[in-house]
């Protein structure tokens, strides 16, 4: 090293020592003919002295990159900076090297100042060495060496599975890659290494997990990139619970280790079904009350239309209260119909109750009968001076997903939401299947989740209420990780591609060599992927998962830094084989599916 | 967990235990009515007996997977099997459930039977059931763990770089990927994260490393993939000497540990110049000696014209010694010269010493005279009885490359390498540049390298003799790793590229991002990247990488697993906008070389 301390590891007791330190030029002061430096490196930050004759320090500039000697000193009395670690010294410096100069920022490096993430990202070089986003580098570096630890003192092996691997063309959302040396073939990048980590266990690996690169060419959401980070995970014969003990001892890990915060033993469960009754949502934040009620039952035989159509269709009522929510002024009210709309509902129905007498009013109070208002408030558990909000449709899930978002929102507005706290839990008995727009049925996993013990003889029977060993785990109203036990006898997954209405030839194009792997002895197996860019935003305490990633693109993939995706040349068309048709396929590659020549077995 | 105990965990304290297994019928011998089964899961095997009770055994097959509940017992006196760990006991089986069956094996599922690697690799998951593949699997998990404490307990940072980025014109071994998004756009995948580290150094990340995945779209070697893996390090403020410590310790780490070697301290360097005049070879195998000799002096003035003029042309001329290769057949001699054309040489001169008159003879001993070839033996250090090859030419490196090559040969036809052995050492102080075809020069590594400090300020004076901060560490005659300390300063990066024919517009177009970046204040910095396939397939003793990769794809990039890469359908193209003209740059996106208007300094 060309340095002989870390700037910030200095402390009093270096007084009278000569150092060399190696970093960057954070702030310059100049008092007369003294200029004060703060000198930067990954360590922090200490206070660099220049005397007089120490003349080639008027050059220096923000961000040049320096090699300072200096003798460590007591700072004068009462010049002691109690908010630095380095505050009651300084370094008194005797030789200057200018390593390298920096031009004019474009980004000034300074924790306060707040730019565009256009600015940040194109020169995030520089953006890395504010202390925000250095930080948040160094909490992932430290979150996945936690995670591995749990998984190694668990005998879990980490193996890596290929990124360059089969195109299905149902797989609309891989990115594809074209084959120089077999012009006209393609790969596709892989959405994640779920087919990959069941080969792992047929193969009796038992236990796998990865910290592994995902891809997904689609639409980005506010908060999605085409490349992604997992934190896969995959084990032979154990339960449901076998799988989440293991999840629970690593976000147990990672929040003691990186958020200071102890999570309370088990992390609470419930039912997929529950959670839409009561939170509106397969992912409830569970830092605040505002439960659902179901008012379907209460409300039959009304005569509002918009409730009884719902009711009479098999549909469902419910109700989300706002307390508080009657104080709220007629334009904060209409906002509400506002927000409605803006998520595709036709409005959102509400009732607000006198502050002093408890009575019901506001436009659906008019429609409902005195019963119905008089009985309301215990129905919904509200009190005076509260807002209940409905909704109400044919499609129950469609009208718990809008009270849900109602009930976010109002934690929102009116401020119940603890940003200190940390609510996890387990949501457990999801769905197996639901109906597909043309009438038939589809996964709600993959095809390969196992229904759970009840439904596994007869979830034919009622295919909408059958439940897989499928979970995912919740913090903070964020799904951070999911999985499922999978399916490993050939009969039950027969069943559910019959269900599924996929034919056997389908399933082989499809899944060929999975199925053809599952007939030599698969054995039970489950687990769960970590959306690993979220765990990490959630504990860094950041916005945007863009926080956590070092070089992130911006939505639409593009990335600011280095301009990629550019358009390519005629010349890479042609090299790459872009346009190249494939030649048939020869016998020995024209697929996998097919049984091969058995050898007896010895 | 189904099971109570690993079936390999079991031993004789366990006797009048009850125990739950699962795993797979590794073996079935029938024994009269009783069946003894080995059952195998991660952990071992261990003998379960199938009494005559027990009926459902008789439809055990070999790689079903089971589920077994028993008592272990000692085995009856004299029948332990020393062999196997839980040779002592074995388990009386009362309860047998079969959680999946397995069709006639493809592959036998035995250490013993030798496959090819077609079938291998096609199933994959029954070759991973076998001890060899699986233990390579656990050593390279093995080996990430260690490497990653060695840098951990160092404080490097584990950060991930982007896999989908930019495409330049000259990466003509970049896979191309089409994004949906921006029709007409394409990422690359990077060859290695050479860039974005050097940006984490300026960035001031300090110390940054990775278990990257890496791609390159070239012919295969036999041992080349597709994606392949580096652990890649990065590091500021250091010397050669820092990078080699830290890579000493890796590599010191994983021999011990996995290997079972103590890599004596410090591993040897010797310069670049040094193991092509000694071994012709710049990743010498120090498990054997057979060093060259060079001849140009000794044999100036001759009258052989194939010696006479290579001498003249200012080349080389020079031998390598096969101890007691006088013994060779004229059949076994002749070979050399089909080995030596099969290089690509004209042949390979050579001489034979009587083994009892140390007389020199054969077809090149006529050409030389009296007095040259009295003097040979002691020149070259033979003895009698041993052979001398020559090899002359115009180009050095090139007949010193032939007798290196001709060095390996000898080491095996003579049996002179200790397969047991393990030798290690560092390559330093490479050349900086290269003739081209052209007359010009190109970087030997890349042309971000940098001069060492003897060449720094006058490498323009005898490009083809200054050399380079570049090193790379050797193993057994295998590059494990290279790297180098890069160039941080915009004077030396310049000149350099004057000196290599880069015109400032072109070196903006084709690293525009990271001489942008390097405008604000680089600090100095070098690294290392190591072949971690390569390490993992040494340390595992196979004869190639594809052994310690899950699912590796054979020559030309074919997986015969999943059928990838396989041709895409028209709405494959259609939809991933591989057809589609680019939009016009905006100028927004125009690319990232301009310099932005700078905020000023704060």
């Amino acid at each position: 090293m060309i340095r002989t301390h870390d700037a910030g590891s200095l402390r009093a007791t270096h007084a009278g020592s000569t150092v060399k330190l190696a970093g960057w030029v954070a702030r310059r002061r100049d008092h007369g003919g003294v200029i004060f430096v703060d000198l930067r490196d990954a360590s922090g930050v200490v206070q660099v002295v220049f005397r007089e004759d120490m003349e080639s320090a008027h050059a220096l500039r923000n961000e040049f990159c320096v090699l300072v000697t200096g003798e460590v000193t007591r700072r004068p009395e009462g010049n002691d900076n109690t908010e630095l670690p380095t505050g009651e010294i300084e370094v008194t410096a005797t030789e200057l090297v200018v390593l390298s100069e920096a031009a004019p920022l474009p980004l000034p490096v300074d924790d306060q100042v707040v730019a565009g993430d256009d600015i940040r990202l194109r020169y995030r070089y520089l953006d890395l060495r504010r202390s925000g986003p250095a930080n948040a580098m160094r909490l992932r570096s430290k979150a996945n060496q936690l995670a591995r630890s749990v998984l190694h003192e668990r005998d879990f092996l980490e193996i890596e599975t290929p990124t360059l691997t089969r195109s299905t063309p149902e797989g609309a959302r891989d990115f594809l890659v074209p084959v120089r040396l077999q012009p006209g073939s393609w790969y596709a990048l892989p959405q994640s290494p779920q087919l990959f980590k069941q080969l792992l266990m047929v193969g009796g690996m038992e236990r796998y997990y990865q910290i592994a690169r995902c891809y997904r060419d689609e639409d980005f959401r506010a908060d999605r990139q085409p490349e992604f980070t997992q934190l896969d995970i995959e084990m032979s014969f154990v339960t449901e619970d076998d799988v989440i003990d293991l999840g629970e001892a690593i976000v147990r890990k990672l929040w003691s280790e990186l958020a200071g915060h102890q999570i309370s033993s088990p992390i609470p469960r419930i039912t997929w079904h529950d959670a839409m009754s009561r939170y509106g949502s397969d992912k409830p934040d569970l830092r605040y009350g505002v439960e659902l009620t179901e008012l379907t039952d209460y409300l039959r035989g009304t005569e509002f239309r918009v409730f009884a159509g719902a009711i009479d269709a098999g549909g469902y009522v419910g109700a989300v209260v706002m307390p508080g929510g009657a104080g709220q002024t007629r334009k904060e009210l209409d906002g509400w119909q506002d927000w409605a709309k803006a998520r595709g509902a036709r409005g959102l129905a509400y009732v607000v109750l006198d502050a002093e007498t408890g009575e019901a009013r506001g436009p659906v109070a008019k429609n409902l009968s005195e019963a119905h208002l008089g009985g309301l408030a215990d129905a919904v558990g509200a009190k005076p001076g509260d807002a209940v909000f409905f909704a109400a449709s044919a499609n129950q899930r469609e009208a718990q997903e809008l009270l849900g978002a109602a009930r976010i929102e109002i934690a929102k507005r009116s401020g119940l939401i603890d940003e200190s706290a940390w609510a996890f839990c387990w949501v457990v008995d999801a769905p197996m299947f639901e109906r597909t727009d043309e009438g038939g049925w589809t996964a709600v996993h993959h095809p390969f989740t196992s229904p759970n013990a009840d439904w596994e003889g007869r979830f034919e029977e009622a295919p909408d209420r059958a439940l897989a060993y499928a979970y995912d785990i919740v913090c903070n109203g964020n799904e951070i990780g999911g999985g499922s036990i999978r399916i490993h006898r050939g009969d039950v997954q027969s069943r559910v591609f019959d269900l599924l209405g996929i034919s056997p030839e389908e399933a082989t194009d499809k899944f060929g060599f999975l199925l053809e792997a599952f007939k030599f002895g698969p054995p039970p197996h489950g687990g769960i992927a970590f959306g690993w860019d979220r765990v990490c935003m959630l504990l860094a305490g950041a916005e945007s998962i863009r926080e956590v990633i070092a070089f992130p693109k911006t939505r639409g993939g593009y990335d600011p830094l280095t301009g990629a995706p550019t358009p390519i040349t005629g010349q890479q068309r042609t090299e790459a084989g872009i346009d190249a048709k494939p030649k048939p396929p020869t016998p020995a590659t024209a697929g996998t599916a097919g049984v091969a020549a058995p050898v007896e077995p010895v």
